[in-house]
């Protein structure tokens, strides 16, 4: 039996939010915290009560140990990361907004250790010991060796029979549109489970039409058993291994912090997808995307016995 | 006449809320104010230029004298609590929700000085002193002490033509449906006015149906002469002495704190009541439940002016 | 060529504000900041690229020097305020709501350093450096100096043909719609570019009916160039010059602090008056107080970048 | 029997102070708090566990509201307060320092009720009841009316025989020397216990020389029975009725916040006074005046019991 | 080999604390985090880089999983703590001091779940995997089962001759002197390593003297191999096993937080001791003592080159 | 007459630093401000009333904008910034320390705007404009082209006779000592007034003995015309043109925040040089730099009315 049920490698950065209403040039504070596509999804999942493990590459600094400490806390497993003395930690800011205007993000993550390291400092091999590898298109955007140690996540997954998640995930800061789209196609062929956003598909592929056509489309051209077509505030698309297309609306939410609901999202869904049940899936992370909207953070810090339960009323608990 | 407009016998706590978007197991603050069912709604009647008195149990301790203070501040008599060397204040726990993630109420008030005190440490004559005597249904799940205090509470009121104002409030962490019924059935009985949620009447007395076949049964069973039934978003219905039924719906809310908003409904209602209005008692109720939500903590820190002036627009005041 | 895009004169006040969900009476503590129609307009168009200077007069102390070092770190000229050692720095205090509870605003501005000037002290002529003289409604209110420096400023842009930008701004706690009419209508006379809210119209001058008719209305009577009625949630109508009349919905907003929205709409509709296009003026009117109501305190924080591209999607800048 | 131990009268403000390390022109949130030295005595004796009554003039609106509340939460009787329409509350900001730079005080207190009020408005016979009536040297600066009403107050304790405890608090900002020692002289002269700052001897009255000799040249002056000369960090010096002197060296202190520290010194000297006992009085000045600047705030919130074990090590209390 | 160097079992609560300068009767906010004098110990040791156990027993809820996280995080193995369905977390407030004033700690610790286990719910064997196991006298005044679980603990130890590392750790509050001498007294005799203030000394056992005096009576009372009195302020004194005596007196400090200050000692104290540095030990333990009253919360989050370097100079990282 | 008392050239920095009490690893905010030892120096003295220009290169960014907004709010004169669009603004994090533990700095600061820019993107001529021209020993070590752009500075400075103030500022993690000594000799040699701290001396020159020794050695090694040695808590020692050597011991400072302190001490010291007046500079730079550790921020918000009034007593201002 597999030792992790979900193992995923990408880089973590430090984030610095300002709080609601506040501009970056004049706020005196920040909030600060981490977040990482792929850690994201690995802390949802080991908040749902699941053994997990996150690969990367981190230096020895505050920052590094600040990452590592919160992974721990969260009860993913930090023994796999490797840790380098060159580098720094990539840095976010977020310049927080509320509608109508966006919350702007800046980046400085250039020369991070992740995007500097030498692909044989990191073991792909540990994807052989999960249920499901998670990956995402950012991580192979950041360097060349870092394309190279996706690629070799990707084939030890396969080679083992390890199911492959992979989110698209496109950046539009990192690459441009041609270079993604000619990087990740190898990866989504390689996917067992496909996430991808309705923006990406046109910006990559130049897919259109209506949600049920490119959900088609992406699930043709990429040969994928189980395709998920990402939709914000109207939810999310799954076509199952046998070809059934179903669809669940996003409920209202008071947004707190719409940054990681993606990952989110990723996350509620693989956790119904280790149980088998696709149709759960879908609900499941459209629920952990919803509630992690209330949450300041990149993460979803919600407990299993929270996601089910999910139906709001309000929920007790006695402390003896 | 009356020294006091309103008497009021309950609990109250030491109320601990994170912040917004913050989860109980990670924030690195916590809000700290009080709350109890019954001393919130006399202080919100203080606050509307009411006499009011509030009578409980309270251990000589910072957080029995921070309860106290707080009344004070507000207008609130505290002459009449009964301070005890046992036991100690309960405490609630607010991990903070957005919709749609609810609210999580975390109770640690077991072995408090209420719950353990002995019946006759409360003079219930107090009842006397006042136009109306304002119970709650969690009062007697607390211990068979305080269940004892809310029957003689209610007795002296009865003999001295005293109209009891009852809020059922059920509380499923205290006890079970069936005990409850049981307990409250007496009291319901007594009531001049009752108020009632939706939910309440069909869990505890299995009562359902359209709404005004709740409040209609309601009336029915108890023979109370003013009947509330309360729907939360949706407002709520009076049933008046004549038999005439009311509805008032509720205004679009901006909701900061949802928490005390049924407690500033039954203290607006009654402000109307006293007045001898039904009509405006169901608008003040709703009025003064949905300005609670917009302030932070427990308490309907709200003056009759602005109840009152409650239309929506800007109020200016000149310091000079 | 003028030096200044825009000129204004008017009082700044410090801004004391209660954090959300906190009341004037309880709160611990309180958000500085500054506030002042005029000034309002003048910082949001510097931030939006344009040459300004705002005239004042104020005390030497440290909310004078507040005041014109806020001025100054936004790129609004301030070597035209007066300095004087009398009177002092006007506050007004926000006891900050949420719907349906309204802001209250208290004002303690009595004896302020510029009711309380010489007229002399002040230089109209300033006025003659720019392309657009701007002025509320609410100076001439404050004492009968300021009224006189007020119509000094419109007779010195009368005379050098600088448009006369003029915001009605009725103020009912500083004088009467009475007062207010005989004293404004003289100035709305003079105006090239008129800003009235529906409600002024009607208090000041009983102008009432359908927004179009209100509109037509109030430029029939004065005469104006352009005209521009202000609706709130409902956008903002303009008659050109051309006497066309124009609608600008507004969008939907997370409100974070509405007070100095209708300054944002002034400034956003001169950026766009300044480049001589009117229907760019109404939208970026409607958009700029849209983007201000998302910010903490009474400043439009914005650039023409942002204002521009206001489109709802998250924007990203990378740092190298 | 006397009905409150004390009864002082005096203004008490609204205090608005920048967090450490902040100057008042560039900090973006300021604590909001009340203090009036005359308040601050009558706040920290109830709180030690006596009937205290205040008398002032104050505003009906949210800062009046604010001062009274604050005051009925510490136990002083509220009732005796004035309430008015016209006028402000003065205000004072604090430019918090640290060693060697100075806390700045920034005065906005002028057109306050209590200064214009009109005498007839006080009641000053509430000077007996008490068993002391305390007043400082700051009133009779605010207004000719405000020093009408001490010395009204000063005759009726004078009459009915309760000793005056006068603080001479010389305001620098206020009057001048001269205006302030032909004012303060009566007042002096009719105390029983009589404070005095050693700067106040001299700016004042030109009283100089050791210690000793300035503490007893004021008794000879004024033939006050009990003389204290408060000498900052280097404690304070009383003579008793005796003609005794004693001296009482001030603890070492970690400073919070030093605003109030000699209302604190006033209000424990009075408590042991009150008790029969000069000599500890003096040790409970001192004492009460260093465990307030251990407090943020004007306020000394310090109970009986902790100012009598104060003893350096840390008490306990078990809930149950 | 031993699998890790410290084992550790005690109960560890909730922590509640006022910021500096405020009262917990006023104050509106808390800071939450955890402590207990064990698991301080256990933290600081894993901070340094050694490998730690922690043994306790927690109820399932947000309070019980927020200290397993803070000891994950950490690097504390927190797969030892036995999980149960009764009972609740412990809590304390602090009512945060200054001097003279000092820290008030309220207990609210009473039917902790681990107070209300049974004893054959955790496992003693655990002190077998260890190079040292420390205990505290706090445990065995918690309840007779928590006795219990320390004496099998310690006997453990003892039959695997791992030595038993004791912390006297006298609590008023729990027990009183003579209890507390009679059930500590064997564990002591058992101790390799005994910690003890001089307080405790003289109030559990009469033993008084000058501090070398003290330590000689301690080290001949119990027969301890290593014998250390704690001093406070002014440092520790250590019995060596050849019979030597040290002393290391203390730095100065600018205090933020003095509790925890006492394990952050025995933690430092034992990281000499496991490299075989007695005479280090007392330096490393006076050292972590004082940095750990330079961080605000129980916990010593020190690192072993921040601990060694410790020497007074500003340090340095560059991230790359 | 020069155009500017005093122009400094060098980088900027965003400054994020950690509550007290908080370690970098796991505090939850950050404040945010900003950070350079020249514009430190620049902000000083335009606060202290002096016209001062700063130059530096700055990307087109939310934090290059923070940098030049901060400056034109003190009143520096941000036109001669040079704006590029490459690289980033560096950013150095304060975990900061309190004694025994040492503020501990993180440098994020390679690939800063400034050190990748041209040096023909800087116009140094602007030296001419001054009455000092002030550089710092941290310039050089940045980059080769800022090593060029200082020196090119220093050269036109020199050309025009305009004095040359120079602050040795060793920063061990740039560069070694031997590197730093070659590039830094010249400079020195060039300086007419030398700022250097006692450990720099003896780690750059090797340069050792008792203060007046260091000195002398200094002044005689580079031929300065002024010299000044910088003693920390001791204060500070100047070689006057006359050869006079001066002391001015440092008062007794509570500690918010020593970073900036050196920069301030070199500002008070340029504020009497540029008088003429060298014993007044000594004790003004003593002054400043402990009025600054009272601030929190890098920044030496100070008055040149509160420089001169430096003398302990509280000082007060009347708002009218």
């Amino acid at each position: 039996m597999a030792e992790y049920d979900l193992v995923a490698f990408g880089e973590t950065m430090i984030r610095l939010s300002t709080p609601l209403g506040q501009r970056l040039e004049t706020s005196t504070t920040l909030d600060i915290g981490i977040g990482g596509a792929e850690s994201n999804v690995a802390i949802a999942l080991a908040r749902l009560g699941r053994p997990v493990a996150w690969s990367s590459v981190l230096p020895r600094n505050p920052f590094g140990a600040r990452i590592a400490a919160e992974l721990r806390r969260h009860q993913v497993d930090d023994r796999q990361i490797s840790w380098v003395d060159h580098g720094r930690v990539g840095v976010y800011y977020l310049d927080s907004g509320a509608p109508p205007r966006p919350t702007h993000v800046v980046y400085d993550r250039a020369a991070s250790a992740i995007a500097l390291c030498d692909p044989d400092a990191v073991d792909p091999s540990l994807a052989t010991r999960a249920r499901v590898l998670h990956l995402t298109g950012i991580t192979p955007a950041l360097s060349e060796s870092c394309a190279e140690i996706t690629r070799r996540f990707a084939a030890c997954a396969n080679k083992a029979n390890v199911p492959l998640s992979f989110d698209v995930n496109y950046r539009a800061l990192l690459w441009s549109p041609d270079e993604a789209a000619a990087a990740l196609e190898p990866l989504c062929a390689a996917a067992t489970i496909l996430f991808c956003g309705r923006n990406d598909a046109r910006t990559l592929w130049g897919i259109d039409g209506s949600n049920d056509e490119v959900l088609a489309e992406l699930a043709r051209r990429f040969g994928t058993e189980t395709t998920v077509l990402t939709l914000g505030d109207e939810g999310a698309l799954v076509r199952t291994p046998s070809g059934e297309t179903l669809h669940q609306a996003a409920p209202a939410v008071q947004v707190v912090d719409k940054v990681g609901a993606g990952d989110a999202f990723a996350a509620g869904f693989l956790h119904g997808y280790l149980n088998g049940d696709i149709p759960r899936a879908l609900r499941l992370g459209v629920a952990l995307a919803a509630l992690k909207m209330t949450i300041h953070g990149d993460l979803a810090l919600i407990s299993a016995r929270e996601l089910e339960a999910w139906s709001g009323i309000t929920t007790h608990t006695v402390l003896r």
